[in-house]
C-alpha cells in the first residue's frame, strides 16, 4: 500500500540524523559562543547557533507532516554525533569558529549531495535549511585576523581542520553502517559503492577548499 | 540640529538593554536545554534560545541604520543583566521552565508598555520582536505535569518566581538610576514619577497572572 505522505525509513533516518546535527550543534556553538573574547564574536556564534534551529524546525515540521515523531527519528543518531562532538571540543576560540565553519560547510555540502536523491517536497526541504545565513564571513575575518597575529597557531588550526573532517567521516561510517534504510538510500542515491567514494571524494574537495578559504590549506 | 535618522540617548540606551537582555536570555537558555530531561524539552528550549536571537538581530539592525554600534549600545547593561543572572541560576528543569516563561513574559509585559512612548518606527521594531513564539505552551504543561507529579515542588516554584521578579525589578532599578537618557525616556513616557510607580504595578500584575496560570499563584 502507497500513501503518497509515506516516506521511507532511510529518509526518516536522513531527517533525523540532520535534525539531531542541526540540535548539537546549536549546543556546541551555544557553548562556544560562551568563551568569545568580544561582544561580537559571542552574537556572531550564538546567532550560527539560532540558525541551526531554524533548521531543526523545518526536518521537525517535515517529519510532523509525514506522522514521524522528530524525536524518535533523531534517537538513532544521538550516540555517534555525540561522539564526534566528545572528540572535537575546541580548545580555543580560533578553533571553535573552525568548527563552525567546516562543520557549516561540510553539513551544507552533504545537504546539497542528498538533496539530488530525494522526492521533490523533501529536496526543496533539504535545500532551503541550506540558505546563506552569512555568518561565514565573520569566521573568514576573524581566523584570518587570529593566524596573521600569532603565525604558531597556523599550523595547529590546519591540523585540529584535518582531525575534525577525520572525525565526522568516522562516525558517518559508523552511522551508515549501523543503519540499513539510509545505506540503500545512499547507495541508490550515489549509484553504487563507487558513487559512495566518490560522494565522500567531493566532500573532502569542499573541505579543502574551505581550508584554504581561511587560509589552513 | 535634528537629523530624523537622529535616535535619542535614551532611545539607545532602551535598544541596548533590551538587546543584552536577549543576548543573555539566549545564553541561559542554552545553558539549561542542556539539562532538559526529554529531547523534547532540551529542543523546546534551544527554540527558545534561537528566538531570542531573532530579536537580537532586528535590534543590530536597526541600531546600525541610525549609525549606532549595538555593542556600544549593550555595554553599560551587561554587568546589571549579568547580576541578574547569576543570582538567578536555576537549580532545576523546573526552575529552568519557570525562569524562561516568567522572563519572556515580563520582557513582552515590557516591551509592550515601552513601545507606546516611542516614535512610529521604534515602536514598530519593539512590536514585532514581541510575536508569540508558541513556546510558553510547553513550559505550561511541563510545569503543570512538574508540579502534578511532586506536590512539594509547588511551593518552591511558587517562591522561586517571587524572587525572580524580585532581582529582576532591583536590577532594573539600578540600571534606570544611573542611566540618565533612560531614566528621562521612561519619566517622559509613563507621565510622571507616580507613573512609573503604576508601571511596576502593571509589570507585577502581569507577573503575578503568569504564576497563576502555571498553577504557582
Amino acid at each position: 500500500m502507497t500513501d503518497e505522505k509515506e516516506i521511507s525509513d532511510g529518509v526518516v533516518d536522513l531527517l533525523g540524523v540532520l535534525a539531531y546535527g542541526e540540535l548539537s550543534a546549536f549546543d556546541r556553538l551555544a557553548e562556544d559562543a560562551r568563551s568569545a573574547p568580544t561582544m561580537s564574536g559571542r552574537a556572531a556564534l550564538a546567532s550560527m547557533a539560532a540558525a541551526e534551529m531554524g533548521h531543526y524546525d523545518l526536518l521537525s515540521r517535515h517529519l510532523a507532516a509525514h506522522g514521524k515523531v522528530i524525536e524518535e527519528a533523531m534517537d538513532p543518531f544521538v550516540r555517534h554525533v555525540n561522539a564526534f562532538h566528545a572528540s572535537t571540543a575546541p580548545k580555543s576560540w580560533l578553533e571553535s569558529l573552525v568548527k563552525a565553519y567546516v562543520g557549516d560547510g561540510l553539513a551544507a555540502d552533504l545537504y546539497r549531495e542528498i538533496a539530488a536523491w530525494l522526492d521533490p517536497e523533501t529536496k526543496d526541504l533539504v535545500l532551503s535549511v541550506l540558505s546563506d545565513t552569512g555568518h561565514s564571513a565573520f569566521a573568514e575575518r576573524e581566523v584570518a585576523a587570529g593566524i596573521a597575529a600569532d603565525r604558531k597557531s597556523r599550523d595547529k588550526l590546519a591540523l585540529w581542520g584535518r582531525r575534525l573532517l577525520g572525525e565526522a567521516l568516522t562516525q558517518a561510517q559508523y552511522v551508515v553502517a549501523e543503519r540499513d534504510g539510509l545505506a540503500e538510500l545512499i547507495v541508490a542515491g550515489s549509484g553504487d559503492l563507487s558513487g559512495i567514494a566518490a560522494l565522500f571524494r567531493r566532500l573532502q574537495q569542499g573541505h579543502t577548499k574551505r581550508m584554504q578559504v581561511l587560509g589552513l590549506g
